[in-house]
């Protein structure tokens, strides 16, 4: 088996798409900003692996775990897994994981047998957890102890663990059958008296979800208790594994990310802007916006229908764009408001009608305003009573409507358990483009018999 | 001064807005979940207050931390200055600091003579640090010891630190002038020889942020480098505080708040959904509909001074949904991309021409192959050759601007040190109204002139 050799003294030049500096000085660097160097498009795999040969052990390790999943794949599938196999060894379990999904069946055959029988048990545990579950995001490589050794001997016995565990500020207090009976800081073990046990000054009630748990909700628990690591147990509160902090914080903004995406129609990618390559942006753009597209096949089937008001009256087209541009602002209002919402945890689909009733109230008081702001600006520009009260009267229907929509349709995703965020944003807009068009056109055939009639 | 007195056996019911569990149910709670009990529109200050006197120190302590600021404040108006002292001494400097902010001058002045002289000294060390800056969120209560002292003394020496200090997992190097020399963590000092002096094992090239950094930079740094804490250092590199990871999560999640709201043209709040008075709500909402509501003045304008070629073909009307909808969405789209790469901190002004490339080179692809779609459309609906043509170039011409904008103008905000999420969304939408009904009757008078003269 081939290892690590720092002593390789090629110029530090492997077809690199950028220059980096003197192997000694990079050394001196954290190993995230290595990996941020070396993550970049254009760098060949090959030439990163040579440059991580050249850093030796651990920086190489540290930094091959900070890069992303695509480039980490990448270096796998240059066929060295001689070289490969301690980069994969060291990775934590569930990175492990991902990665190993990733690869095409042939190579993962070729390296499981190569792989420590330890790492492999663990492999084969975090498999089949569901991606998006607690099971999925947690590391087995946490610190236990068992209730009754004193707080001195604790602390001896987490010397000897620390060095393969990812944290060992939590310790976690197991049975022989692996049950979570408590918490305890190493924090609380400092402070402790030596002698004291640690059934003693344990936490007993320990917060911990379940493996099925969705991250999202796991990351909710981190930020409201202030904790640096969640413990995971299966239904029988046998201890699985633990969520670290910082895994959460790279959720949160992934997850926050992916929302940002939907609520703008952009199918959700994970790379940085510059790294998503041109193609794939463009099918995850064109393909919303053509749905959108052929969505708003709605709006214009209702203007042909009402041609003929139309000729009679030209004037109203020109405060269409108006209308529904205002109602479009505020269902998107109300929609992102919710989706946050949901995504912090501060509400549920139970809360229909609380949000029915809030959303009414509010589509009522911003649909009575704007429409009176409408109606107001139409008479000043047109001095045309009519025109004025078509208009304003539409934009209340419709900003009504809208505010509803927006507001309860990302309840009614999460209900079905679709991502709320999807429907937020141009969503919303085209529906009640054709929507809007419909009761402007409606409300505007009605006071003409109103007014004609009078 | 009065004290907190866990004896008092008054009956759990303080004008609460819920029926709460008997105090010794709701003492096993953690302070979190108290917390967020309490913490209820309508909840009076005051039966907050005697709740908390009832569950003892120091969950009542803990608890009182965990409310929301709001809370915390409208408790310290009740003006039960005594009972509050020494809830207000147990919170974080910087939570105390902004707390005290927030309360009226006489009602500061009468309390600030009763706090202990420690504290008073590090609330006027924090007093001027701008909001949202590092030094307004940094907590002054970190470990430290000097570099000469052995493991063994250290952690001897952490043991007596540990109560006043927020975290004792990293502790921080120090000369006699405070300069930052190293950093080395609890985990690190375990596993060390005894005998081993602090500069041998410490790192010392400290990764630090200094005062004056955004907090949207901390928080990307410390999610990058995964530290549990990030220290704070003036320009002389002298230690001022630190950053811990649980601040940096709240502060994740306001910021991501903040561009969602933005994002959707709302006024940010800080408030949870459900919590945010329905008046304040109207006016974060009102205020920015109706700007964008006298924006949109322009497109009934571009219109109006289109009405001769509106009369000639009617039909034109019918497509203007279409095509501003779908650029409206596709400027969404680059803007809501954008805005999320420079909060993650990925992209910066200084890219403006390798965004302007791709969003180039995005728009046209887009344009062309969206416009040949809408051109095929308009043929099928309406048979009519000319009209296709004449939507199918101003959908091309507009998504191309949409685009362009929706990636440039963030990028431009951030130059001028404005908030980037106010382009994206509704506002992009206005703006591409107009440009893109102009665009569409340019269009349309070229066309019908050309094919006019043929």
């Amino acid at each position: 088996m081939e290892t690590l050799s720092p002593t390789i003294t090629c110029p530090l030049d492997h077809g690199l798409a950028q220059v980096l500096p003197d192997i000694a000085s990079l050394r001196e660097w954290h190993p995230s900003d290595i990996a941020e160097a070396l993550d970049r498009p254009g760098n060949p795999p090959l030439g990163i692996i040579r440059t991580l040969l050249q850093l030796g052990r651990p920086k190489a390790l540290e930094a091959f775990e900070q890069l992303s999943i695509d480039t980490q794949q990448a270096c796998l599938e240059t066929g060295n897994t001689g070289t490969m196999l301690e980069f994969i060894e060291n990775l934590e379990p569930d990175d492990r994981v991902d990665l190993l999904k990733r690869v095409a069946d042939d190579l993962r055959e070729r390296l499981m047998p190569l792989i420590a029988q330890a790492e492999r048990n663990d492999i084969r545990r975090l498999w089949d957890y569901r991606e998006g579950t607690a099971g999925a995001v947690m590391t087995t490589e946490y610190a236990f102890l068992p209730e009754d050794i004193p707080a001195r001997a604790a602390l001896e016995s987490l010397r000897l663990q620390a060095p393969n565990k990812e944290t060992i500020y939590y310790v976690y207090i197991i049975d022989a059958q692996r049950h979570l009976r408590g918490m305890v800081s190493l924090r609380e073990i400092i402070m402790a008296r030596p002698e004291a046990s640690l059934g003693d000054i344990m936490e007993d009630q320990v917060i911990a979800v379940n493996h099925d748990m969705d991250v999202e909700q796991v990351a909710a628990m981190i930020s409201k208790y202030d904790f640096l690591a969640l413990p995971v147990v299966d239904h029988d509160n046998r201890l699985l594994g633990i969520i670290t902090v910082d895994d959460v914080i790279d959720i949160m903004e992934s997850e926050s990310t992916e929302d940002f995406h939907r609520i703008s129609a952009v199918a959700p990618f994970e790379e940085q802007y510059f790294r998503r390559a041109l193609p794939r942006l463009f099918c995850d753009r064109f393909g919303w916006l053509a749905v959108l597209l052929v969505t708003s096949i709605l709006s214009t089937t209702i203007m042909e229908v009402n041609a003929a008001i139309l000729q009679q009256m030209v004037a109203l087209a020109f405060f269409i764009p108006m209308v529904i541009g205002t109602c479009g602002n505020a269902g998107t209002q109300s929609a992102t408001m919710v989706v946050r919402a949901l995504a912090l945890g501060e509400i549920c689909p139970r809360d229909f009608p609380r949000v029915f009733r809030r959303e009414l109230v509010m589509g009522l008081a911003l649909g009575c305003a704007l429409g009176l702001m409408a109606c107001l600006r139409v008479f000043l520009q047109d001095q045309n009573v009519m025109l004025g009260a078509i208009v304003g009267t539409a934009l209340l229907a419709t900003l009504l409507a809208a505010n509803l929509a927006g507001g309860l349709l990302p309840l009614a995703l999460k209900a079905a358990h679709l991502d709320p965020a999807l429907t937020a944003g141009p969503f919303i807009a085209t529906l009640i483009d054709a929507v809007g068009i419909s009761i402007y056109f409606l409300a505007a055939a009605w006071m003409i018999r109103l007014f004609g009639g009078a």
